[in-house]
């Protein structure tokens, strides 16, 4: 089973390395795991202005993974960019993260919080929460006030603690995490310090690893999305030029 | 005052003249009224793909309206491709047809159903819908089976048709005509149908007339979007590429 | 094009004067702006009662205007106090004030918080948030705790510290001025001072200005409610006494 | 125990006398009850504008009840007029006739239809169901197509085809009429007529039945509604005329 | 008129002996109260679990009521256990206390909040608030941080306080005690501090008293569920074992 | 990788020996699969009653799957009866297969209808989309008119045309398999079957494959659901009897 990773932002040597290694480490044994970046776009998605700019890459390199007979993509962003018009434009399925995580947190508890970098992308976040569903649910989003680019490992203990207030104050039971860093087991480290300072398992969900087995799950059942949900834009008279 | 239609298809000679003629007459007298094209996408949208090809061009067009002194903008087309994005990168007021028209609809009847070329903007139709707080208020969508692009004043018998059985067997109280046409005045001439096949009034929204007056009103009233719910794009270090 | 504006409170010199400068000062030029009050009713609406009071009125006063050739009526209060049953005996647009200002603050952010005098009222506003489809949206609403009678320019740092907060702490994006007292442009001074103190742009949305733009824009568009929505009251049989 | 029924229409002999009847056969024995109609407004409601003329008399007549030593009101009309705010200016409680069987109807299915007597009392029918939280289990609203005065025995079978239809074709579980007319025990009947045409039994809501129950039970229970969701109109400066 | 109250735990003589006496204390004059226990199960309901070991018996006792020529059940706990698995087995009313709660809740405020002894009940509670259609009037959930066991005379003050925090710090303008102990009139108690601390009359509302009277209210009626939303279970090949 | 299905009907040799089969079929390679029955209960779920038996016996057997060392368990029935409750017993995670189906819809398509037997399961269905927050994108439910046990090949001409009917007049975009017999792939049957009369694509989920793959992936993520959210039942004075 082959899956690839299209990562909405721009190359770079740094990031692609480290992704793929954390790619390969969220799938099964004998899946094949490869990683793609955008040509165009940002160094990362932190507004909706930045998910446009990325979005006709996704596609193109959503179609170039199924011409690869690629089994199934998954796109490395929580703001699912151009997911439903790369479910358009291919039969394989295409897993967003920001889906797949609701979808899980939805499953595993009652209250979602997710923590996320900043304030803008809250907006993004609520749009969603809003289309899997889960809007009901979500008891509040938490931002860790750092750029995409500056959360690393520094950020940790800033997250825990929007992590554990999300719990106290918010009335959340399970916690996403809108941005998981590179090459870290941010969600893990979470988890565990969440259950050391409330008493109790809360889970800490990582976008990356669910869209991962989301996406293997489908190419294992042969299943992919709708036809009539995501068209196959047909009309040759139309004149694409991009 | 002016007014820059943002025209999310490929320039044509005709579609630019009858364009320009109809967004002239949905303005007030003295307002300047502009029209422009995007250089990359499609010749017309009818699914999420198209929309996605369109954003970055409609984003860079709305920056240079603002640069070049315009008041306010609308995005002539009922999806509000690159509408979110367009406000978080400019001040000036940035109107989408959709998220107007169904403001609109609200505002003048209780149950709404939207008549729309093709049933693959359905799910394209329930997004607007649903983001403009008109979901639970929706009353069906009808597609007159056409595309965009053969839309024309063959295809008046038909959409009457399906508005008279949204109103019948629907429940609807008030139509929103999700695409219009270039260079017609149809939904004022469904709506006299309507009135004549019904015996009763029963509006006919057109979505480019209603974003034209929005857009007017917005900038009588130095009013525009929230800068927290559209933050600008700042980070310089983010490489844009596009 | 006329305008009028029906005023639900009791007449006094004062108000009628200083309304009538607001309501024109909001109007497009060239619009012949009128403005009236109710015979019977309260000199303020403050809860549901204070709106049962004036809605018989309201609605002879729409039907007045609508035999004296007025284009279109607001209704001159947050509560949009007979408005639905003006709309049946008139086909002239009526614009509610209420309904005005949550359209389009859903237009220009995504979470709105509405600042009003008394917490008496919020029931009053979240029904008038639930009919416009905005009370998924509704960050909350915040009382300046004084009466409508005795709001002023005195109420307005209480005003500004509730937007503060509605924007801080509820997470709102833009903010509606249930109550902007009369003769003073209140938004507008309250929109600087957010600015000032977030640095950051947040709409304040009057209502008044809003509903006079949307009663414009129907009336130039030629464009009414549905009289399958509001069905005209037809049965002779049935005596009304009033 | 007192209760009074206010009839929001113009008082005639026969209403009066059926309607006493009525509301008696409605009440526990040693239930004191008596029936008040209104001195301004129409013989029949069926529109907001119908609602809006008998509100302030409601208001008048519910506090001149509990001046009376009256334990309870009930508004006998679907619509609730007047309901909010004849709760604002006593401390009785007050239950309105559709609230209370969008309640009950919710306790005995999962999807209620509502059979009535015109389409133009949808809206009205579609904000109480909303009110009541039983919106999202609104399978239908059907009409006889009759007028309030001519509903008589002799829209029977009329009645029960659409209930029947309700069923079938709608999903609903559970329906509420929405005019029972006067004097007959209607809901039985159709809910007898609907055993035997579906072979399984579907409650039939009669509203007036169980506002009058609810009214006892709250004058029993010696419980009413909440002083801040529906505040004491206060403030004698406002000088109120009516 | 003959009720029966299914008290979903485990029979102790004290438990029974003060039930009764509270039960009758619900009840109208003339009603024949009787009160039964589950032989298996738990001492309290505090989760989903306990109200699984609980349900069979409920129905059990439910069906043995209708048996015995009981006029309607109620279960005696805020979770509602067994309550719809029971309405399929009989035709006599069932009302669960935490449905009844809910609807009494919507009449008599318009923002509700229960208090409840702990936190791991509020996914329970946040079920019950939804089916009821009250999730949008869900003020908040509060703890009094105690086991059911332990809640006594002494909870009272906490109890006190959490109502009071409810109605200032989240917006509730009605109260419900997701938990009253038993033998003791705390909802009254708690309706009299309020009272005294806000200077507002706010309802408290007893799901035991409620629950009692639309018992009494449906069996009057001779009014009961839908056999289409609670069909009876028929197919005597299934082999019950139970 | 050890899973458990726990199959929550009375066990038969017929039955055990294809579910073993069919469960074994949905696993990964090396995954061991165990599926047990209860000991109390009914030959099928059609009803909450029938849940309702089966409930503690499935609580039973996921606590005796933890004890065996099992790293995820499934609840072999669309109800996913005793979920919630299996779930605050065990930290091993357990999934239901109406939660899981649901939510794989909501990945798939945007407008879901589940097919199911009979009509008396409908409030049932209802309350898994209700909870699994895709009640607002349920297109409809469908009866194939049979019960659980003669649910069979015989079964899918009339299931194939409900489909058809789900896709042609409710709107729906994907379809959940409520009942997929035992032994069978139904749901790829009526998939194919689907294409060739829709002439397109539409995803037919089969409950069973989605829950063992979810089962799967929370195995081998090591998470599990939330202790705040399913709270472990720990007071041991309860005296729990069962």
């Amino acid at each position: 089973m082959k899956i690839r990773v299209i990562v909405p932002v721009l190359y770079s040597d740094e990031l692609v390395g480290k992704a793929h290694e954390e790619y390969r480490a969220c799938a099964s044994g004998g899946v094949d795991v490869s990683a793609v970046c955008v040509a165009n776009g940002t160094r990362s998605i932190e507004c909706e202005f930045d998910a446009v700019l990325a979005q006709p890459e996704v596609v193109r390199l959503v179609r170039q993974a199924e011409k690869d007979g690629v089994d199934a993509c998954t796109i490395a962003c929580f703001g699912d960019p151009g997911a439903a018009a790369a479910k358009e434009c291919v039969s394989i399925p295409v897993v967003g993260e920001g889906e797949a995580a609701m979808l899980y947190a939805g499953l595993l508890g009652t209250k979602v919080s997710v923590v996320i970098t900043q304030r803008g992308i809250f907006p993004l976040v609520e749009r969603i929460a809003r289309s899997a569903g889960m809007d009901r649910r979500l008891a509040s989003i938490r931002a860790v006030d750092t750029s995409v680019l500056d959360f690393s490992l520094a950020s940790l203990p800033r997250a825990i603690d929007e992590a554990v207030a999300a719990v106290r104050e918010d009335g959340a039971d399970v916690i996403v995490m809108g941005c998981t860093g590179t090459g870290m087991d941010m969600a893990r480290t979470i988890e565990a310090a969440l259950e050391e300072r409330l008493g109790v398992f809360v889970p800490v969900i990582d976008p990356t690893k669910v869209a991962m087995k989301i996406a293997e799950s489908l190419a294992a059942m042969r299943l992919s999305h709708s036809k009539i949900a995501y068209p196959t834009p047909a009309d040759s008279r139309r004149e694409y030029r991009y």
